[in-house]
């Protein structure tokens, strides 16, 4: 371990960097007078002989394993010297492209090949993205966690699903507390988020200080726990921030995020709308502050809540336990007494706002729920956006609920939902307090990340100073100069079912050339003595045509496929290889003609 | 035919409905009143004893038999005595529950077995989701097809790469014309929408006159070809109309559509703020009102326009034919010489605003294009918005152009698209010109046609006097009521390569279960004669794991494979049924306890 560097960095703030846009002219491009003068906010340094602002210092890694040009299983790698800590351990949702799969993991490669340097797991808040990663992870190196007591709340779930609870050293970190790694040490900020307990970081390096902000918005009004603490991103600012990782996920819109409170005068206006009706709310599980201010509407209209869906009792109940949510007496019912107050005494809370198969409204809406009937008397409040690629999930969730006669609030003109996300001011706002001297924009796909990347130089930041970085980067900054030095293994790892990493690309383009195309099997038995056909060829098909509608085409393949082995001479027949090709091109080459398709073509040859 | 009802109904208008939101106290509720003063607008009846409005008249039925709770696939038949039209036969594009899919079809069953009746089909606009099963139905039945130029120079396209031209009448009708179908008449209505000649017809029928709007939004300002006729709906509405049919695409949507004027204005700014790059534009290819204004801003600006995409290519040589397109001298290029001008001289007109994997677009972006080659001297502008389901595949384009240096457009913030259909304000309007007795929402998700319900309610059309019907539903109406009387055939049909209909629900159940989880096959050769196991089990997988990770899985499965057959009786390996079902469900519950997976398990005994 570094010690010397260990104490040197805390002792040692930064000079102010000056190339934010409003600093003065006299002082551009004097390098010497910088010297001379210390900004103002700067506190003097400890040390005797002042040493040149750009000197080398041992230089910090910045490893992003995830997170940078996708969406989702958020994870960064900070390394210095002979330590190592990771930020975050989140899991990303397959797409169209991976059917079968249940989830997407980052590779853990690097991680691995480097445990010994691994000293601990800071976790910014307690979404699926950016804690779902962590049991897997936990399974093949071992490391305390540190998060808000929120996000330790949830990951104690996480971990008892997977058998690890009290194998791993869980710790529950206050905002301006740090943590030290070895010879890195990592500071909470709070930030909003749609979640409570949200962190961002300050990593103190002896190369300096690095800011993540997690994911952030700025909500001055929020439900609980007060706005992100400013106060200390400018703090750090003033003193000198080496780079600024910020979340891209909102950069192309304009302007700021809503506050979290704008649901809750929305919420209000339908609460008198819904009138003698129930009212069912979907959200997302995690949104405590959105559930806190259903929950306060529900007990003013002395309306009784009863709560749906299996995540959405666990958050509840662990923001219960941790005094994250707080619910005046006798206001949840137990979802089996619903039946005991009339609709209108009746609110329910649900998960399912994405239009997710398996979720307690999906089940609802297709009559489906044992304990819910949807009828002309509910009125539903989908307080969520679909997140990409969920859309028509959505659209045929509420489809569904009309056709039962219930009025549905799911349009954008109603306000039921606001993002957890900063929009450009806000993201202005974290630069300009900041003030970095690098910046990489993080928590996006490329699009977002560019976005990012252009409200920096707008507001004055020289372009080589914005780094877009991919997964597997080796971000070296040594204080002076910051670039991308190596590459690091890193990618995705695919969950299905049991299984990690064994469905890959070959597995996943034969399920969909299987998807599309569906398949064709020939089976021959081959007596290897005699080198003859002693059974078969039989040809059997799934996915491809309904075979009663298309016996001709079937028999004339059989045909073709006789045809075939006759013509084969005792040495073909003796090259299994080549005669499988030989019968997969005559057969590949006859259904293309007659059908333009192009099924999966395994001939199988049997020794008898 | 019915001779006396054809001559009937173009000399007896029916009396103004008095339904709409400003009708007099005075006036409701009473009939005796109502049939005494006529509407002041409503001409004089012809016919000497005044009759009372609400008479019984020889019944006209109308069957949706697709655009209902669904987007696309357009098509309605209208029916009375022994007369039968269609209107619109368009295709819907395959969502992720049709794997492999290429396109689908309305069923026609309907059609086929009444095709004696069937006097013609009338095309409301040349859009897919309008014309796209048109080739498909006409190669079952045969009859004249009318509609606008620009339609009909769109379906000679179709037809030609069906090798049906000159076997189909196809006839050009003007607005404001009329064509007979029997005991009924259709006349086209000039409308405004995303493509040029749209029409929305009225059509004349014994019982009364139906409006069917066919895509529409309110122009003011159109690029060509004036606004929608706005003054023969309400003049149609003044003499009565039986029932509307009405787009409900936009239903959910407030206020108006904006004009296609608009983005012009759009350009005008982003042409300037392209400088020197040069310039490429997605957009529909049937939006020749977009690629008009493109064309205008690239003269103005000293720019040649190059166009990309095979679809855009046939849809402006058509327009340009049919005078839809005017194209000042010199202005368009050969994508060939597009080399021999600089960046700044050029506009590229290109199909792939959609994100479509084989289209210019998309092989620019993924570096896959023989002509074009994306720099940062590329400005490139995406001229419309993502249909649901589409985003994903948008946002992966945008992040490619991104990738190679250009600058690309696509927020909405930057309004370079608007939309072709009517939002609320305007479905309001057309529901005041034509003032229906009853009303029926089409073109929509079950949510839309609810929205477009709401709308009419909400001035004052009576909830029982609007219809949610779904496609197959006979309508029926004599005048006096609207109701659903029976029901059609009706559903899709999947069109896969050379396939029609061939793919059904058991096929897509396969292809979507091999696409999730993959395919094991276990083959076994056993002797008739001796009921032994003369050969095998193999085991083959495809889709489900990587074979060499997992090769200890695979040696075991086929080991209780041997085991399970080593255990059948004589008897047992005789009934192949039974013994199927055996090694399957072995198979299978090894498989699940081991992986959590359910793959599709194939057992195939050979007969030796």
């Amino acid at each position: 371990m570094n010690n010397q560097n260990n104490q040197n960095h805390q002792n040692e703030p930064q000079k102010r960097r000056r190339y934010v846009v409003h600093r003065p002219k006299q002082q551009a491009g004097s390098a010497a007078k910088k010297a001379a003068v210390p900004a103002p906010s700067a506190p003097q340094p400890v040390q005797r002989r002042p040493r040149p602002q750009d000197q080398k210092r041992t230089p910090v890694r910045i490893i992003p394993l995830g997170g940078l040009n996708e969406i989702g299983k958020n994870m960064t790698v900070f390394e210095c010297s002979n330590d190592m800590f990771i930020l975050d351990c989140g899991l990303a949702f397959p797409d169209a492209e991976m059917p079968g799969v249940d989830i997407v993991l980052p590779d853990f490669t690097y991680v691995e090949r480097n445990k010994e340097k691994l000293r601990g797991i800071v976790i910014t808040h307690g979404h699926e993205d950016h804690i779902g990663g962590l049991a897997y992870l936990l399974k093949k190196v071992n490391a305390p966690v540190y998060g808000s007591g929120m996000t330790i709340g949830l990951i104690k779930h996480k971990l008892e699903e997977h058998g690890l609870l009290g194998k791993v050293s869980l710790n529950v970190i206050e905002s301006r507390k740090t943590v030290k790694m070895g010879c890195m040490a990592v500071e909470f900020i709070k930030v909003n988020h749609s979640i409570p307990g949200a962190m961002g970081m300050a990593i103190h390096t002896p190369a300096g200080v690095l800011v993540h902000t997690g994911d952030f918005k700025v909500d001055f009004s929020p439900i609980d726990g007060g706005p992100i603490d400013l106060a200390r991103f400018g703090e750090l600012g003033s003193r000198g921030v080496l780079a600024l990782m910020a979340d891209s996920t909102n950069a192309e819109r304009p302007g700021y995020t809503q506050s979290e409170r704008k649901v809750g005068e929305s919420f209000e206006r339908l609460f008198a709308k819904a009138g003698s009706r129930r009212i069912i709310i979907a959200t997302f599980s995690s949104n405590i502050h959105r559930v806190q201010q259903i929950i306060n509407m529900a007990a003013r209209n002395g309306r009784k809540v009863a709560v749906l869906g299996r995540s959405m009792i666990n958050v509840i109940t662990t923001a219960l336990e941790l005094g994250y949510l707080e619910v005046p007496k006798n206001t949840i019912i137990d979802i089996e007494d619903m039946g005991q107050y009339p609709p209108e005494q009746i609110v329910l809370i649900t998960t399912g706002s994405q239009g997710e198969p398996m979720s307690a409204l999906t089940r609802m809406a297709m009559h489906d729920h044992k304990k819910v009937n949807i009828t002309p008397m509910d009125f539903i409040i989908i307080s969520a956006t679909p997140i990409p690629g969920n859309e028509k999930h959505v659209t045929k969730v509420v489809n569904e609920l009309l056709r039962s006669g219930a009025e549905v609030i799911y349009e954008s003109m109603y306000e039921v939902h606001v993002s957890g996300h900063a929009c450009q001011e806000e993201l202005k706002l974290m630069l300009a307090l900041t003030r970095p001297k690098y910046f990489i924009p993080v928590h996006g796909e490329y699009k977002h990340l560019v976005k990012n990347r252009k409200l920096a130089i707008e507001m004055g930041m020289p372009k080589e100073n914005v780094l877009l970085a991919s997964i597997g980067n080796v971000i070296e900054t040594d204080g002076v100069k910051l670039q991308i030095v190596s590459q690091a293994p890193s990618g995705r790892v695919l969950v299905d079912g049991l299984g990690v990493g064994d469905v890959g690309s070959i597995v996943l383009r034969d399920r969909k050339h299987l998807a599309e195309d569906g398949l064709i099997i020939i089976v021959v038995g081959i007596n290897r003595a005699s080198n003859r056909v002693v059974a078969g060829p039989d040809i059997i098909s799934r996915g491809f045509v309904y075979v009663r509608e298309a016996e001709e085409l079937m028999v004339q393949a059989k045909q073709l496929m006789c045809h075939t082995l006759d013509e084969c001479s005792a040495f073909e027949l003796k090259e299994w290889t080549s005669l499988k090709a030989k019968l997969r091109d005559a057969l590949s080459d006859y259904i293309f003609e007659k059908t333009k398709r192009s099924p999966m073509i395994l001939p199988i040859i049997m020794e008898v």
